[in-house]
Order: C-alpha cells, then sequence, then structure tokens
C-alpha cells in the first residue's frame, strides 16, 4: 500500500517548527510495511492545500494529513477535503461534548470551537486525548485520508491508539516489511558498495545504506507475508554480510556503540578508567550515557592542560618535552596513567588535535592518537581525520570505543 | 521571491532520519524575506523525482535541492535537473582536484567519485569545505535551481557561504527580514508568554518562541526596505525583553552557552575545573566544544565511582557515609577538590541521578546537586528535574553552565 503525508501550517514554512511528526509517522508506517512516497508540507492556503490533496488523491491510497484541525478560519483541511471528496460536513454532538469537557475549567468556550466538531460525512471520528481538536479518518473510492492534529504531542498518541489498530486492519491482507539494520564502523558508503556490490543490486532483501556520520546503518529489508520465510531471508543475507564485514559491524537494529561496548566489558568483569585531552570528556559522556555503565566504567580524567597530564596521570616531562601532547609515547601514559590512577583493568585514552587552529606541517588538525592499556602493556593508534571540530570530536569517540570492542573481542 | 525545498532520499521515506536540513533552510531564506511555498520529499526514485521537479519549475522561481549529489547511481539530482532544464551535463576539473585532496590520504579514490565533479553546463559551483560533494547553483529561463549536499554538516556551511551572498544579489531590492535572537535559559514557553503578553501579541517586531529543549531561542524579527529603522526597531524590543528576563538571557544569535561561559573566564582571566558525576563527562565536553577553551579550562575529573570521588577529589569517606554520593555536601567536597587538584581558580562540579535505576523515596530519579567552589568558599545548588536520562543530563550541565555565568557576572 503506497501512502503520502501532508503537512498544513504556515509555522512549518516559516522556519519556527522542526517538522518532528512527519518523521514519527513515516517511521510507524514504514515499519507497518507501508511504503510512504512522498511528504509535502503546505501552508494555510486555500488554493494551494487543494492542488496538493488533488494530487495526492491521484497518486496515493492512504493519506495522512497533519495539521487544521484547530477553530481558526485559518484551519481548513477538513473543509477542503470534503470539498475535493464531494462531501457533506456534518456535526457530531459527542465531540462537542469532549471539546466541552475540555475546557470544563473555563467559564466560555474559545470563538470556532464548533467548527472542530464537524466532519466528512462517514467519517470515523478519532478521539484527541490530549487536546481539543478530534481527528478523523475517512474512506472513499478505495482511497483513505486521515486526518490528524499538528502538534506531536497530540498527534503520536493519537495515530498509536486510534489510527494504528485501524490500519492494521486496512493491511491485514498485504505483505508486512520486515528490516534488520547492521550498523557498521570504519566503511564509508562507497567501501560498503564495493564489498557487497551483488548485495545491493538485489531486490529482496533490499539494501539501504543510511550515513549517521560516525558510522553507517546497512539496513536489510524484506517484504513477505510469511513472517517465517521473511525472517529466514534476513537471517541469510546478515549471515553474508557479517563474512564480509566482520568485526566492521559493531551492532544491530537501535543498539549503540557504547552500549555494545558495555555490554563485552560486563561479561568480561572488566573496569574501566578513561584519559581525555581533546574530546574534553566525550568519551566519558559517551560510556555513561548507557544505565548502569557505573557497573564497569570507574571514571576518567578530562587532562586538556599540560600540567594536568602530568600531575594528575603521571605523563613524564620529558615525553611531553620530546614528542609533544599529541604523540604515541603520551598517549600511551595518559592510558597507563587513567588505569593506575584509578585502579581499574583497562585504561584508554585520546589526545589530538581537534583544530581549528594548533595545527602544524608535522602534527596537522585532524592528528589523533589513542591507547589503550591493561595490566600487560598498552597499544596505541594513529589517525587523521577530517572535517571540523564538532566532527573530528565525535570521530575520535567512536574509534576509541571500536578499538576497545575490538580488544574485548579478541579476549573472547 | 517563491521558493520551494525538494529533500530527495530514500532514508527520509522510511523514517530514519529527521529532516534538519528543510527546517534550517526555511528558517533561513523566510529570514530573507523569502517566501517559501512548499516542501517536497521524495526517494531516489527517477519518475517521481522528475514529477517533483518539473512541478516545482512550474510554480516556483527559486528551488533548493537536497541531497542525491553523492558518488553512487542512486544520486541523481543533477543528472535529472541537466535532463529536465535541457542541458549538458560538464566535467569541472578544480572540482575533481579539491574531491583528490579531501581523500590525500588514502591511496585511491573511492568509485563514483568523478561523478561528483560533473555539473549541468553554466553551473556556479559550491565548494564543499566539510564533505566531497561540492553543490551547485543553476539559472535557467528566470528559475534558479541549488544543488546542496544532504548531511547538514555539509549543507549549513555551504549554504552559509556560498549561497546566501547569491540569494542576496538575486533579492537585493526587496524588503529583508531582520531577526535578532535572544537565547533564554531557566523559562518555559508559557512563561515567556506571561512577562511578554504585549510583544508576544504585536505583530512588528514578531517574537516567535522555539523550544531547543535544554532552553528556548526568542526570535525577534522586523521585515523592514530600510535597514536602520529595522535595526533600530530590533534594538529597542531587545532593550524591552532584556529589562523584563534579565540574566536569563545568556546570549544572542548563534552563541553558545558554553560560548559566554568561556568568554566570561576569558576576560575575568580565571581558570576551571570540573567534577563530574552523572554527566560523566558532558559537561567538559561541552566546554571544550569551544576552540580555543584550553585558554581557561585545565581539565576535569569524571568521578563515577565512588572509590575516584575519594582517591581522585579527595571526598571524605565520612560525607560519604553519612549523606551519599548524591547531596550537597559531596557536591561541594568534589568541586573544591577539582580546583585544589587541578590548581584551578574555580571548581564546577555535577552529582546526581539520571535514572532510569537508582531512585529513592528520598532521592529520586533527575535530583541534583551542583557546586561552584573558588578561593574563598563553595556554594551548591539542589535541582530536581523531570525527563529521561538523556533529557536530564543535558539540562544538568546546561545549568552548571548558568550557575557559572551567574556567578562570573556577580564579579563584574
Amino acid at each position: 500500500m503506497k501512502a503520502e503525508i501532508i503537512s498544513t501550517g504556515t509555522e512549518l514554512l516559516l522556519g519556527k517548527t522542526l517538522n518532528t511528526s512527519v518523521f514519527y509517522l513515516t517511521g510507524q508506517l514504514s515499519g507497518m510495511g507501508i511504503e510512504v512516497l512522498f511528504h509535502t508540507t503546505v501552508g494555510d492556503n486555500k488554493d494551494r492545500f487543494l492542488g496538493v490533496l488533488r494530487q495526492a488523491l491521484d497518486r496515493s491510497g492512504l493519506i495522512f494529513l497533519t495539521g487544521g484541525l484547530g477553530p481558526t478560519a485559518d484551519d481548513l483541511t477538513k473543509e477542503i477535503t470534503s470539498f475535493v471528496l464531494d462531501l457533506n460536513m456534518n456535526f457530531n454532538q459527542q465531540s462537542m461534548d469532549s471539546i466541552q469537557r475540555f475546557f470544563f475549567t473555563k467559564h466560555e468556550l474559545p470563538p470556532g470551537s464548533e467548527k472542530q466538531a464537524f466532519f466528512p460525512e462517514g467519517s470515523k471520528i478519532l478521539p484527541n486525548d490530549f487536546g481539543t481538536a478530534p481527528g478523523a479518518m475517512i474512506q472513499k473510492d478505495g482511497k483513505y485520508c486521515v486526518f490528524l492534529p499538528g502538534p506531536p504531542a497530540e498527534m503520536k498518541p493519537m495515530f498509536d491508539h486510534y489510527v494504528l489498530p485501524e490500519i492494521l486492519k486496512i493491511t491485514k491482507d498485504h505483505a508486512r516489511m520486515h528490516v534488520r539494520i547492521l550498523k557498521v564502523f570504519g566503511l564509508g558508503e562507497s567501501e560498503l558498495e564495493r564489498k557487497l556490490p551483488d548485495l545491493m543490486k538485489q531486490s529482496s532483501p533490499f539494501l539501504t545504506l543510511i550515513d549517521k556520520h560516525t558510522y553507517m546503518d546497512l539496513r536489510i529489508s524484506v517484504r513477505d507475508r510469511d513472517e517465517t520465510a521473511a525472517l529466514t531471508a534476513l537471517g541469510q543475507t546478515e549471515k553474508v554480510i557479517r563474512q564480509r564485514l566482520g568485526n566492521h559491524i559493531f551492532g544491530i537494529d537501535e543498539e549503540t556503540h557504547s552500549q555494545v561496548v558495555g555490554g563485552l566489558l560486563r561479561q568480561e568483569k572488566l573496569t574501566l578508567a578513561t584519559a581525555e585531552s581533546c574530546s574534553g570528556g566525550l568519551l566519558g559522556g559517551r560510556i555513561t550515557a548507557e544505565a548502569g555503565s557505573s557497573d564497569y566504567y570507574l571514571g576518567g580524567i578530562v587532562s586538556y592542560a599540560n600540567s594536568a597530564k602530568e600531575g594528575m596521570l603521571g605523563v613524564k616531562t620529558g615525553s611531553l618535552m620530546t614528542f609533544g601532547a599529541v604523540s604515541e609515547e603520551v598517549a600511551k601514559e595518559m592510558a597507563d596513567g587513567a588505569r593506575k590512577v584509578l585502579s581499574a583493568d583497562l585504561g584508554l585514552s585520546i589526545t589530538g588535535i581537534a583544530g581549528p587552529g594548533g595545527g602544524t606541517e608535522d602534527k596537522p588538525v585532524g592528528l589523533v592518537y589513542l591507547a589503550l592499556a591493561d595490566a600487560h602493556g598498552v597499544r596505541a593508534e594513529r589517525k587523521l581525520f577530517s572535517g571540523n571540530r564538532e566532527s573530528i570530536r565525535n570521530m575520535v569517540v567512536e574509534t576509541a570505543l571500536h578499538m576497545l570492542r575490538l580488544y574485548l573481542l579478541d579476549r573472547q
């Protein structure tokens, strides 16, 4: 079933409101196997809205309309739809009662409230549990229109509680979409296409690459009425991809890098300490984004100044003088220092030049050393990242998590 | 001048990516007095994209296209536009050189890279300072098409540096929109409406409130052909708002909280150290987001485990036993400990319960103590935040910056 979403509201065309509703709806519909072909945003303008709606009815079977259900003269969604579908507008007393209940604390209803209780004839009315404007769903000539309120706080619960069950009825005989996402670190879009040329070309399971800046989402989808067949196909494709990408895959579906690393630390019963320079605490921040991270993360040192590297981590003055703060030696001493000073099993360190200033010919902006220390020794890696300060800092944190993950997998 | 925006990318129609680019572009264009009539999102599908582009060229003079500039066979924006406008695709050596420079550390270019150096004939090429895909701007028969990369981190700087000046040339005889944004911490939407009822009602200067989760943007806009008159009106409204909101306003336009605090530390010639528990390094991460923060930020301790609080910050075992890790006493000892151990002028600490677990009746999830130490003493604050782990952690970092800013303003 093909769907499209029409968002109305001049505020969306002034750049005042980020359209999170369309994002939510698309994700929900796509997860149900409904293909969303278009999003269109149009202002509270009669002629333009009319044009957009007619076009949508021409090309899609299921049309979601958000916004334009309010009490003001600007709010025209139901009125224009009834005009286009050639339906009368009928008054619904039950809706009027619940609008009145919503305002029970006030003496009088805001002007125009009655307007919200009128619907195109034949509508299934969708209650609004968090606002005054009810939604509605209407079918004519095999096409469905679903009216939803603009504010996400009203739209989302209405969709979840009242629309979703109706959509499931409509689509129950259709093939559902089954999806698995593999999270990939260290390979870009074109490298993935080179490693998976056959899979990228096939139509089922269908592969999509989504650039998440510091990693890639590799989305495998199968549309099938038979759930077992779909899951088998997903599993087989996943297996082939895992053989080719190996440890570049760090997680699946909603997993995060810090969650996976945390799980491995917990399994291995190891504790971790961090020492950060250019990332300024972001690595600790990422690791502690996971609830329960106190099981394995003891803490860290943000040794931004050289005096902090010496004083708190025991980095040797000689190393700083001879090799500089951004060097393999200092990274190693930082990692080992963090491990010792926090009495942790492992120490993980980052030192680099995030820019935009501070680069030299020998040590350009983007140069970073990472090190990982355990009781037996310290290993270090040198990386050169491109991008701005923010993207360099984000990439180095992701790379530190990757380095730690590979170390933990090696132990297993 | 009427504009519209076309976003291409199947990921947008899978609900995997929130379209922040369209929000940014719309706000910028609307601020320049350009009316944006439609947003359309369409997948990487040749026929549907062709239909959407033809329709846009029929009804608008200025068309922004984001996405579809990459190296893969899916990326079709320039190719389809040149087909629709009946233009040849020409190779541009200068763009090829900069793509090659972007990959200078690698031995070979990813396949398809050459494709990114082809443009419809007559294009003005827009350099991409943060990625490989250059943008372009083309005019034919009085209509403009602007090609921008999909990732916001590449799109925004390209728009700001290369597109905006061109648009200003096109629109130079129109009434321009002049905008000033006041950044407000600690007051919500309804509190702001209550404090500014008269200003919220007036149509010029026009006020908009935008909820940025941890703070609010208060956007003041004036549309006027006369720049001096517009700036005077903006200045007068700003003055009234500042009188009413006082220190709740932490910055203006693109300023960030960490940038403002950094500027004050630099002015006052003070150095800072941090001690973080539940925020796990996010405060250090925020402070060091500013280039040059090493001028005033010496470093910090992420004392996630109690042993780290004792060992690294000198928090007393007795305080931890008697009052618990989340207490005013421990916050104060952490702040003072950080200050001393890093030999900084100021110490700023955070200890709290970010949840979802770990709350009790006495100390619920969201309870946070912050403390600020200088040579003369330590002050602490108790806060109770609502929301999930992520929003609690973000709010506490913002609150710490606010606390430090008020302290620094008091000294002036």
